[in-house]
């Protein structure tokens, strides 16, 4: 067993990973044998309810091979600092769980994957369900396994002001929105003369400004299921989990659940919340807020949650949100695609909520009763459609009645959110209200390289803050509103210049073509901001651009793509498919989609080949804050002296912090740290 | 003229360039044919000096062609708001200008140019030289030309505060740096556990963070000239321009200059300036303190102005900083690369400077007496050649003495600002200082692809500001020195996830090269943190990588590159060349460069073909602020209403600003605003 020793952590030791496990890890945050989630160096908000998940890893084969018998006899004990530890069920005085047993195989890198050679492991396990720490300050969590072997998870309960000094908070979500993004909107929509903007962004104007770092629990780059987990509920985990720590089983929901933001405060308040979404509602980032699975794609389940609440484990108690509006119509009428094949209209209508379908209904529906919107099929359309390029509503066959008529009415971001404030301010006047607001395809669009379209949501995200800061003061309700507005991680895009369009089609080869672009001086000046005749003018005082499609477009781009082919102009027929799949079925090898932007030249990825699409990215992103609490999302302290303690690694006391903080500063803010039952 | 009647433009309107003028402008900041340099929406410093530059248009062909006779007869004047306009010369109390006459060429697109049928314009002009605006307050300066056509220039003198808050003030510049760059540093230097980091960067933990915005006067992408400009004398101007409005005549040092803060500083308080940058000392980011042409490549007028100030119209008294640290001797042995062929060693050495070439002599030096320190031909060496691939600094013939040995002994970023620091602070503790340290090699190895050796370029930074923080507190002037870190412009830069460097090497085709990357969940942990026993590492307590050659890299790159080839892996021979002329000189015609990156996939480039390496982006880059008056530099407003004054544009008061409130604040910060002679 000596092997084993030389694996042992302690509080605070750097987890050395082995070197192999990168591409691919036998199971995140748990470079060990042992494992505990939620592992070290966990924090929580006091009375914040989760589960425990303990695994004891016997891998059979590989680099790690130890004879495949895992520990049935792991003990597992907690300890507040300065306390004597504890069995954890007589910790938390919960009955002692029953052994569960399982294995799985993973691959120890590339090598391994492309000869089939994958890595058997044998799983002993345990769960602790629905416990809760109240008392903050420092616990540890000890497993112990293999007759001595320890694996040790350093807890934090934060130690926060109790005091509510938000009666109500909007959170808005850029999907996938960085600073480079917000300056190219800036660009497209706002009059710049001689290098000074006549007018900024609304989030421009925020009083307060921070960064923060969306990285996982175990990789540097992040989706939107994890990190929306994060701002949600403190917890950092792993890719595609929604609401857990994502543990080894094959049982997408038996993972250790963490509760939401939304969840405590709907206990401990009894106030309103609202989820908006531009993209198919049971999406990750409106999903993080209900849903509890390692496994973002139960789509179903994510809707059944909504209404609800997590049944497996009979974990809450929640009824549902005061308002959801989104896409995702296929999850609501009955069919393959709805939970259990049922009718979720109905049981959302069961359950009390009027149910409408498009704009026109949704303004007309009472502000007084629980409301589910639901748009269309899938993600809702993009504002350059709804707004610019009308005729792409047409023959979508996206009606949210699932008769496959197109979904023409649908009502943007901004009547969404306000309509939702309407509905928060009469119900929860009184206990005050949360809403998250998410621009989805802001994310969705960058993916597809269609940046047109990426920041006409953009720019639609910040004419809805706009219009909610003037609703909140209409209401009266501004002062005592905290609103947020940030992203969930970035993609690698940035404007370097200029291109000349008409240069570029008249162009014979595709190296000719690049002649056309312009940079440095010869970038000039924003060109969608000249209103001509034919502009196409959203409306005056709102800011967008007056043109689409100058002759001098932006050359825009990013960092990572599939093969496609640019011309630098947009997509005026509708969302950009940039490459297909030309060999068959299944789809593993894409090409240049022939069919998009034929006057332009070939660009060949750089993603592997099986990518259709780009990807996200690692940069920090902004946070805009104002109302009360603003300051905590702002540096403020002073530069600090290095220090060795716990207190080294709470982030957030300056400009750049940890998204985690996200959900402290929110929970602080609404007084939700709870540290007596 | 009826025609000319509809260019008229008063205070405030917009100013609708033609179309047509993009690519090429026939003159930035001048739509019409009248120009008035300073332009509309100009801010100014009390007192600080500048000149007026006048320019009557008349196109001889092209779509604005006015028969080409430019009128000799224009008037100009000026009023502040409430008074009677004067002549300018009256207002000013200097005599009439002489009339000057020029003409010049421009093409009004890329098929006027590759058709070879540019555009003659003829030109009268007027200069008035080293003027002054001292009472705060809103200016009209009105050109009058062709019988009654008018361009009017809206001028304020900002109303600031004259009480000096900061003794001294450093200047950080990251030449290039973005929040991506810094994320990706700090993932690379920084350990990092369950998704949260152990340790941060140091400018992540100062109190205050903002954004700035970086466009031009004429074009949304800067240069470095251009943007230093914005930085240190609160104007905005032209690509390539240090210190002046670009004019249209050919002379490229009888632009309008306008004073910078170096020189307000010294001429106000007689406090000390230190520059030091990493590049050759004639570049861009350090020229601007001091020089004033519209053509950066006058790098020996440039070295000449640093320690005899501005000779042309006898503009300044300037006679040197205390400190010049850098590279670029070319520039000071006599030859064919310095001023007249002179011995700037020399000229230095006459005007009292002790000089020295290597960080032996800099350590040794006495701290009372002005300094030139020129380390190497060139740029300076790169972090990553000093540090850990040191043969680099073999065989390169680019000793200071122009002996054409090798400059093995160079102090880094850190080793200057230190030395500077204890020069200024014994020969100025008294008056104060001012110290701009840029961090060059950021752009210039991110122009080249060469992510490694930027990032290393960045955490030299870092290092430098934690240094010179524990410097600034042990000399016991902390407190009283204002330091600034930030950037001039961005580059399209970011990590998309990892790749397996031992798969990608072993694969035999481009598409299957690309396998090797992982994405999301795939990114896994950074390698760069982790020991091994064989680490390249820089000590103990200081933040880079423990391993620069890990075998699971970042997947990294930027969003506009020349051809080339990408391995993902560090460059250890020396700097990258990642595209080559292959077809002859004139090099116009850049393809991959068949030695760099050998077991890489191609990527074909985007940028036109002339281009050899990557450009600059539009994105707003970050402002790290402590000490006194470090509240100026973040958001501290509450949000706005919309409003129609000039106070609507100045853009001080929020987390997102522009960069020419950098000059205004750190100019108001020193008490610099003289509004009595």
């Amino acid at each position: 067993m000596a092997v084993f020793g030389l694996l042992v952590v302690a509080v605070l030791t750097i987890l050395t990973p082995f070197a192999q496990s990168q591409t691919f890890q036998r199971l995140g945050a748990c470079p060990t044998l042992g494992c505990v989630f939620p592992p070290d160096l966990t924090d929580f908000l006091a009375g914040q309810y989760f589960d425990i998940r303990l695994e004891v890893h016997a891998p059979v084969n590989g680099s790690e091979a130890n004879g495949g018998k895992a520990d049935p006899n792991f003990t597992f004990t907690i300890v507040k600092k300065g306390g004597a530890p504890q069995n954890a069920a007589t910790f938390f005085n919960v009955p002692e769980p029953k052994l569960e047993q399982w294995n799985f195989t993973w691959n120890e890198d590339l090598f391994a994957a492309e000869a089939k050679k994958p890595s058997l492991v044998n799983v002993t396990s345990k769960a602790y369900r629905r416990v809760v720490l109240r008392e903050p300050g420092e616990y540890t969590a000890t497993l112990t396994y293999y007759g001595g072997n320890k694996t040790t998870a350093s807890w934090l309960v934060r130690d926060l002001n109790k005091v509510r000094k938000a009666k109500n908070v909007v959170l808005f979500i850029g999907d996938g929105m960085t600073t480079n993004m917000i300056t190219a909107a800036r660009l497209i929509a706002h009059k710049c003369v001689n290098g000074r903007y006549l007018t900024k962004m609304a989030m421009d104007k925020f009083p307060v400004l921070g960064h923060q770092m969306t990285h996982s629990l175990d990789s540097y780059i992040t989706d939107s299921a994890n990190s929306a987990t994060a701002l949600y509920s403190g917890h950092k985990t792993t890719v595609n989990s929604l609401g857990v720590y994502a543990d080894s089983s094959k049982d997408p929901f038996d993972d250790p659940k963490i509760e939401s933001i939304a969840e405590i405060f709907w206990r401990l308040t009894g106030g309103g919340v609202g989820i908006v979404s531009t993209a198919f509602i049971a999406d990750a980032t409106p999903a993080a807020l209900t849903a509890h699975t390692r496994d973002r794609g139960q789509y179903g389940h994510v809707v059944d949650t909504y209404v609800h609440g997590i049944t497996n484990y009979t974990w809450t108690n929640w009824t549902g949100p005061d308002v959801l509006f989104g896409g995702g119509a296929e999850q609501f009428y009955p069919g393959k695609d709805s939970y259990r094949g049922k009718d979720y209209y109905k049981e959302f209508s069961d359950a009390g909520y009027n149910v409408v379908w498009n704009n026109t209904a949704m303004q007309k529906t009472p502000n007084n009763t629980k409301t589910l919107g639901i748009f269309s099929v899938s993600n809702m359309a993009k504002w350059l459609d709804r707004n610019v390029y009308k005729n792409n509503l047409l023959n979508q066959s996206n009606s949210p009645d699932g008769k496959k008529t197109d979904a023409t009415d649908q009502p943007g971001l901004k009547e969404m959110t306000l309509k939702a404030l309407d509905i928060l301010d009469t119900r929860h006047r009184n206990e005050g209200w949360f809403i998250m607001s998410e621009a989805a395809s802001i994310d969705k669009q960058m993916h597809t390289l269609d940046y047109d379209r990426a920041l006409g949501e953009l720019l639609e995200l910040d004419d809805t803050i706009t219009a909610t800061i003037n609703a909140l003061r209409a209401k009266g309700v501004l002062n005592d509103t905290l609103i947020i507005v940030t992203a969930d991680h970035g993609h690698g895009f940035d404007v370097m210049g200029s291109v000349d369009t008409k240069f570029l089609n008249e162009q014979k080869t595709d190296r000719a073509k690049r002649g056309a672009i312009g940079t440095y001086f010869n970038s000039g000046l924003s060109q969608y901001t000249v209103e001509t005749n034919s502009s196409l003018r959203y409306s005056e005082g709102v800011h967008f651009p007056a043109n689409w499609d100058p002759r001098y477009s932006l050359f825009q781009g990013v960092s990572a793509n599939p093969d496609h082919r640019e011309n630098y102009q947009v997509h005026k027929d509708g969302p950009r498919l940039p490459a297909v799949n030309i060999t068959g079925f299944p789809a593993t090898d894409f090409y240049v989609n022939y069919k998009d932007a034929v006057t332009g030249f070939v660009i060949n990825g750089t993603l592997p080949v099986e990518a259709d699409q780009g990807v996200h990215s690692l940069t920090d992103v902004p946070v805009f804050a104002m109302g009360p609490c603003q300051e905590k999302f702002g540096g403020k302290s002073a530069l600090l002296p290095p220090s060795k303690t716990r207190g080294a690694i709470l982030d957030g006391t300056t400009g750049v912090y940890n998204s985690i903080d996200i959900f402290f500063n929110l929970a602080e803010c609404l007084g939700l740290s709870q540290t007596t039952p």
